[in-house]
């Protein structure tokens, strides 16, 4: 009972601090003495931080506003990439305090060398954001493919050469660590710091490969196995092109990215959202038909999905927000179309590619929320 | 809290009984004093019943066990079928007591002669049920199409040729009533009926069109208008036949009874699955490959489902249980050349295709269970 007061009150002045004691008693129905119980405990592990008194004018004894800690504890996000490796530390109050993105080729690279490399760059924003007065509470890892139930085993990351890999022993042992599909943290950063998200929405990314996350009544769901969301391996043309997955004509091998670049007669190089998007913009009539007929793919495997889960809008995020202008027309159009009544309404995250980032630390930071008298302890 | 405790002792005595009062209050943790309460409520209101004193030779003096009655509140389920209107009534036991079966022309008949033949049909068998004792406590209605979720109105049936339609005008406003896709009902029956079904699945059934429902850590999932699980309108072939959705090359197209019957050259009649599975039976070589080909297609819909939903297994069921030997063997082969590791397991209902009226009548028996509280105050 007092750990879950103790997130209350966590909760209540996350979403509407600064408030005074009192105002936190009157919104979550406990007395102010017991409020203040849980606040002074709060406040001692770094948790919630005294603002001071509130402004004078009022009636009675000046309380003093809390607000959760700037100077508490940090969620560390990570993302592996299949050509970049980035890290930020986020504080409880939601803002980034530190970020590090290194572009590198990871495709077919061992997890070690990978792993090491990113285990340096987890300490370098460590080291950043104690400078500044916080505390790492806990490490999130995006990646580009499946994680077991888990959340530490790489099941399986074509694009990466990873099977099987248990990260957990290739990363600092120093904090508690939880691993995510990139699309699954992507959706939760939509869910948590979207403007106007619904409760239940279909979440699309992509690199190479391209991972969906289902959101429903505001939560991810997850599959027996942890693999729900495999919207890459829906197929699209049934005779198609065969892929990694064992299948044919799945979406991937119309609306990934190198298929795209083959489509356009393109070299897949290092920043290949960049080459495309640039070359759309240019007016290259090749690049502008691969990205208009992996929308129709795209618009096709959602109207699929759209008819099994009846979700209330579908999001386009991380690597997929830059190529939007010009996959949107095809694939409103064809999932238009197929739909008897009003489409299922598309649209663009406004976090961009930087989305599975800010949602992995951001996880970290939601835990701290949860569960404020772990945190305490370990701090 | 009288409420849920209620609940708790039908539920226990449901699962577990018969029980003496003493045994119903080990399971759930109350005083034997506050059990009697409880227990004497619902003997009071005709939920539970004494059976007399348990066999002597127990230690102690002999407690009386109780059992949820076998002469109380009734579950009044129906089925509008594009063929068939059935409706049963289902005791607290879950024994069937009364059931009624009619075949009729449906498609394209409106709304109110087929909903007053099915009143009729209603009124019957609650007099049946009603001269063995029991006593209405609510009607649930499957109906082949899309529901809003306000569980009364139909919003889309197109075999039927409804589209908006307020069923709870039309039907006897006697008792509390339910609407549902019986792909729905179906998933719930497994759910609650079958042997070893798993908390994560996918219920296909079929007649005409074919639904689907998924169940998601032992609840179905609604989608935002309620419409979840439209597996019958995911592309197949998407540059295929058009279909009534608005769509192309649908699995509708391929698999639904229809499309199997053209394409085995026979002529859509009254008992098309018992036509189908009769010349299958015979070696029907036409009747053969038009299965074969439906189960093609069915395990492409279902590997599109199966990656983004992840379920522990399929479940044929419906109508469709009843052609499963010869759909069978090419949907588990698409299945499992589309899929890398081990391919989904796709079994067969054993409630057939009684399955969605069965889920229709045990819904009302479970909300007896679940809220026994409403349901004394109106007996």
């Amino acid at each position: 009972m007092r750990r879950r007061n103790l997130s209350r009150v966590m909760h209540t002045v996350s979403a509407e601090g600064p408030l005074s004691r009192a105002a936190v008693a009157s919104r979550i129905g406990l007395t102010r003495a017991a409020v203040s119980t849980l606040v002074d405990e709060l406040t001692r592990s770094g948790l919630l931080e005294e603002l001071g008194p509130e402004r004078p004018g009022r009636v009675g004894r000046p309380g003093s506003a809390l607000a959760v800690s700037g100077n508490g504890p940090a969620g560390i996000g990570a993302e592996i990439g299949v050509d970049h490796l980035a890290v930020c530390a986020v504080d409880l109050r939601g803002r980034v305090r530190a970020r590090a993105v290194r572009h590198v080729p990871n495709r077919d690279r061992a997890p070690e060398p990978v792993l090491g490399e990113l285990t340096g760059l987890v300490h370098r924003i460590v080291a950043e954001a104690e400078d500044e007065g916080l505390w790492p509470a806990g490490l999130a890892v995006a990646v580009p493919g499946l994680v077991a139930r888990d959340a530490r085993t790489v099941v399986r990351a074509p694009n990466l050469g990873w099977f099987d890999t248990d990260l957990s022993a290739l990363l600092p042992a120093r904090f508690p660590l939880t691993v995510a599909n990139e699309a699954n943290f992507g959706a939760l950063a939509e869910l948590w710091l979207g403007a106007d998200t619904p409760r239940d929405f279909l979440h699309v990314s992509a690199e190479i490969g391209i991972g969906a996350a289902v959101v429903v009544d505001g939560r991810l769901l997850h599959g027996n196995r942890g693999f729900a969301g495999e919207l890459g391996h829906v197929p699209v043309w049934p005779d198609g092109p065969g892929c990694a997955c064992g299948g044919r004509g799945c979406l991937e091998q119309y609306a990934g990215e190198e298929a795209v670049l083959r489509a356009a007669g393109l070299e897949p190089g290092e920043d290949r959202v960049g080459l495309l998007a640039g070359r759309a913009e240019q007016g290259d009539a090749g690049v502008r038909r691969a990205l208009h007929d992996a929308g129709t793919a795209l618009g096709i495997a959602l109207t699929g999905a759209v008819n099994l889960l009846d979700p209330q809008s579908v999001v386009l995020g991380g690597a997929l927000s830059g190529l939007a202008p010009w996959l949107l027309p095809s694939l409103r159009s064809e999932l238009g179309r197929r739909t008897a009544g009003p489409a299922c309404p598309v649209t663009v995250s406004a976090l961009g590619p930087e989305g599975p980032l800010l949602g992995a630390a951001h996880s970290v930071v939601r835990g701290v929320l949860d569960d404020p008298a772990t945190v305490a302890e370990r701090a």
